[in-house]
């Protein structure tokens, strides 16, 4: 277990992989784009001409990549993990992806005697370089334990919600959570500082009581800033609101606050801001008031 | 300043005023129900038998109650505050009540020499125990300083943010955070139990990363153990929302999330748990499901 294969160097599994380099695993690392790819090798990791290629050389193998379809691509496509995957092998999928398709994905996977958790993560690219995420976790007991080290490279608060799929389930709670939550950190900021009071004032005050929250001490700042580089991009997150909107559907569960946040994150894609930081929120707001949060 | 006034004992109010005496100020009480006054006493407070009586013997009054027509009634009022208070006096309003009502009020206490300074706090009866509010002082920084160490008695974080009026406008931004961020959490918690994964596990795991909060940890708990009692109440809130929704129509901004919020709370009400804490909002989005969130 002290060799893994690392699939996905974006904006969080750049630093995830790199944790690992440092906790002293022997990493192998599979990426579309080469710059990423070339950092980690500087850094001690070795790349794999294909996922089959790195399948073949590793009994561990973690993504994280946007969404299912590529998932999907990297297990099943051409020269895809399943045609090099020694059996036995974990499967460890750190994506956010709907936990339908997870479910689909592992009975496909086991079917080559290959075993899956589902491990989405929560805390964006500031936990994932400080190796602090919360990271969510399905499938088996005994698969958790066995990748259990390799989690606490990446990760502070890690927790077997349950069996597969319920990893991303959590997850999608987790991203409910965030929609309200920052949609109330926007109004408040349009109305404290179209009123006048000194923003930074107001951030220092209400950051401390009951209205605290990541999002209110980590996203505020930034927007003031006028800062919309992603943490975490708005084509990801609304990817997240929709599964969680469907799954709401199949469930029968009505969210109103998560439906109307989605709604306006349409209004930050018509501004072409889908690559940027979750914080764009702010635009669609300051658009119906016709007004820019200022310091 | 070593003697302090102190009007409206009540969630907040009684364990402030405990604060002051452990602080080891001398502190003249007047409460509407007697209890309270009782309970003050027996830990060293001495009572008044109007607010007028209060005001004769003190410099400084504070006062921390439901709405702007109580804060007047105990100002303006038959043996009101206004009646006996000595000039150069300041007026703390540590109550959250409008913007505009403060300023008028204000500029009435100011024609009798009387200063005054609106300090609202957020933290809820647990802040308030435990010394820890957030205390947001709008008016002059000259009063703002004589006040300090009163303040440090009762609160950790406490920022002067502006004029008269900054203070109750920041704590409106404050309660809109609240808003958004406890809708985010109730929905979370209706998509998480009734999917069947545990509720506690999507708790721990989501509470540590980005979607993590103050309403998150302190509510969501008490949810999930269907304890509604107030640590701040539904008829509280839905008071600073439409005053945060006021202010708003003034200033043209539109607070789609708030707004919202607002709406199901009205149907919290339908339930006549309007005396009850915040986190019965989970009641409406429950009944708009057909579903009650179990452990």
């Amino acid at each position: 277990m002290h060799k893994i294969g690392f699939i996905g160097l974006g904006l969080m599994g750049k630093p995830m992989a790199i944790n690992l380099i440092k906790a002293g695993y022997s990493v192998i690392v599979y990426n579309r784009s080469k710059p990423a790819i070339d950092e980690l090798i500087s850094m001690g990791a070795s790349s794999a001409k294909s996922p089959k290629d790195l399948a073949q050389q590793v009994n561990v193998i973690i993504s994280i990549l946007p969404d299912a379809p590529d998932t999907k691509k990297v297990l099943f496509g051409k020269n895809g993990v399943i045609e090099g995957i020694n059996p036995n092998s974990i499967f460890v999928d750190m994506s956010t992806i709907s936990p339908i398709q997870t479910k689909l994905i592992g009975n496909k996977l086991l079917e080559k005697h290959v075993l899956m958790l589902d491990a989405p993560v929560s805390g964006g690219d500031i936990g994932a370089k400080a190796g602090t995420l919360a990271i969510m976790v399905g499938g088996k007991k005994e698969d958790f334990k066995k990748c259990l080290p390799i989690f606490s490279a990446m990760g502070k608060t890690i927790i077997h919600v349950g069996n597969s799929g319920s990893g991303q389930l959590t997850k999608l709670c987790n991203q409910v959570v965030i929609a309200g939550t920052l949609s109330g950190v926007c109004e408040a900021l349009v109305l404290g500082s179209k009123s006048g009071v000194n923003i930074e004032k107001i951030l220092e005050v209400i950051s401390s009581g009951a209205a605290s929250s990541w999002q209110l001490s980590n996203l505020a700042p930034k927007i003031i800033d006028r800062d919309f580089e992603p943490g975490f991009k708005v084509s990801h997150l609304m990817k997240d609101l929709k599964y969680a909107l469907e799954t709401g559907e199949e469930l029968n569960i009505a969210m109103p606050t998560t439906s109307l946040v989605n709604q306006l994150y349409n209004s930050v894609l018509a501004e072409k801001m889908g690559e940027k930081g979750i914080q764009s929120l702010i635009v669609s707001l300051e658009k119906l008031s016709k007004f820019t949060v200022k310091k």
